[in-house]
């Protein structure tokens, strides 16, 4: 059957591209789509109408388990499989301004980061992770040994300023922690999900800096040339997913191929 | 005047060692011992009945921020300055067990764990890092360059299993993130308290597997001879606590003074 994957925070920015992408490109892949709140993504409901065949909006908010858990149900029981998972929602701070220092820090702020961009994740992969091993492995490069082939392919958006031996700038406190704790996530899930069987393919990407709503403030201060739009992003986001395999797994990389430090 | 330290959680286990050495180590240093519920707290009590013109108590829950920073406004009004902080408390998990599998994963669990592992360490960097950028450098080397030396000493208790790269079993997925993102935060307090005149030296220490009640139930696993008592342990981190300068900021090291990849 045709290949099936999932995005998570789909409503705009990369994960609406992510979506765009897969049923412009991938015909006759069928896209999942979830987002906090359908009614208020537009992009999203005018792309199902182009595609009302092979694209369905789910409504998951990800910082609330009980909504994974029911939705997960729910797809179960549409769809036999999942090949490819990839959580998009993020935020970088609820102020939508990164801490520029301790002074901007607030419990409150740290917490609702780590809700969105780490537990969110976690709990998809949790609630998705049965239906992914169902996968027929249709992302990412099989290699001919039947032992190593994978299933399924779960990608968490992670960031550069993720990286604990790359920060160099300091600043932004709850979105470095929270995709810092993601990319253990990711290596925790590669470890578990690398051990079973059959195995799923399990890494962290960085998109570049894109054209979204979440780096928006920062613009101005980006040369145009390293301001992604969301179709390049993606574009050489789906060149990597098309490259993974088993080894690939456990790992961070870049737009560009490149591994990324932890 | 005297050397003062902070330690945060120091009812039991690694924080009540810390306060125990200091005091009979470093006198007259004075101890300003921290934890939720000092009523329940009968060996920290009576240390301060042995100490009592040393050792002061406080009650700070450091998951609510408002406790951090009324603790942090009294103490400024007693003490004029803080030469060391230590943050110790932690937990495995709420269930007292790590996760093995994503199975025993919940958004609650890694929540809470999340809250006393990362985002209280964190919120005591903010409130107390003011009263450390007064302290006189009684911790720590400090070399004959005035523009190298530093005034205070952050630690963050962390832990090898916090490390992504290191990581190759998986599991305990809370505790993984949580110790994750509390080294990207001791990275980023390197950077902005590093830059800052005067200077804080911050780093992630790790203790070895400790004799403590959040390592209990692991305890047969452990060859006897890594099982570390407390005061082992904390003679080797306060050996190496000893030997911090602006150069090693920013990093994690391991009880034996290696450096642990992030």
């Amino acid at each position: 059957m045709a290949a099936v994957a999932l995005v998570q925070g789909a409503s705009r920015g990369l994960g609406l591209e992510f979506c765009r992408h897969l049923l412009q490109h991938r015909a006759p892949a069928a896209v999942i789509a979830t987002c906090r709140d359908p009614d208020t993504a537009p992009a999203l409901a005018a792309l199902s109408g182009e595609y009302p065949d092979r694209l369905a909006v789910m409504r998951v908010d990800i910082t609330r388990e009980e909504q994974v858990r029911s939705a997960a149900e729910r797809l179960s029981s549409t769809f036999p499989k999942l090949d490819l998972l990839i959580n998009c929602a993020a935020v970088l701070h609820p102020s939508g301004r990164g801490e520029t220092s301790l002074r901007d820090v607030s419990a409150q702020g740290i917490t609702a980061t780590l809700a969105t961009n780490t537990v969110g994740p976690l709990l998809m992969a949790k609630y998705f992770s049965p239906l992914l091993k169902k996968g027929t492995g249709a992302f990412g490069q099989q290699p001919e040994d039947k032992a190593k082939q994978h299933c399924g392919v779960l990608v968490n958006m992670s960031a550069r300023v993720g990286s604990i031996g790359d920060n160099a700038l300091g600043g932004w406190y709850s979105y470095r922690m929270s995709k810092a704790a993601l990319n253990m996530a990711t290596r925790n899930l590669s470890i578990e999900l690398g051990h079973s069987h059959p195995k799923i393919v399990c890494v962290s990407l960085h998109p570049g800096t894109v054209n979204t709503d979440l780096s928006r403030p920062y613009h101005k201060n980006v040369p145009q040339h390293k301001l992604f739009s969301t179709q390049y992003s993606v574009q050489c986001l789906m060149d990597i997913i098309d490259s993974l395999s088993m080894d690939k797994s456990g790992k961070a990389y870049a737009w560009d191929g490149s591994e990324i430090p932890w």
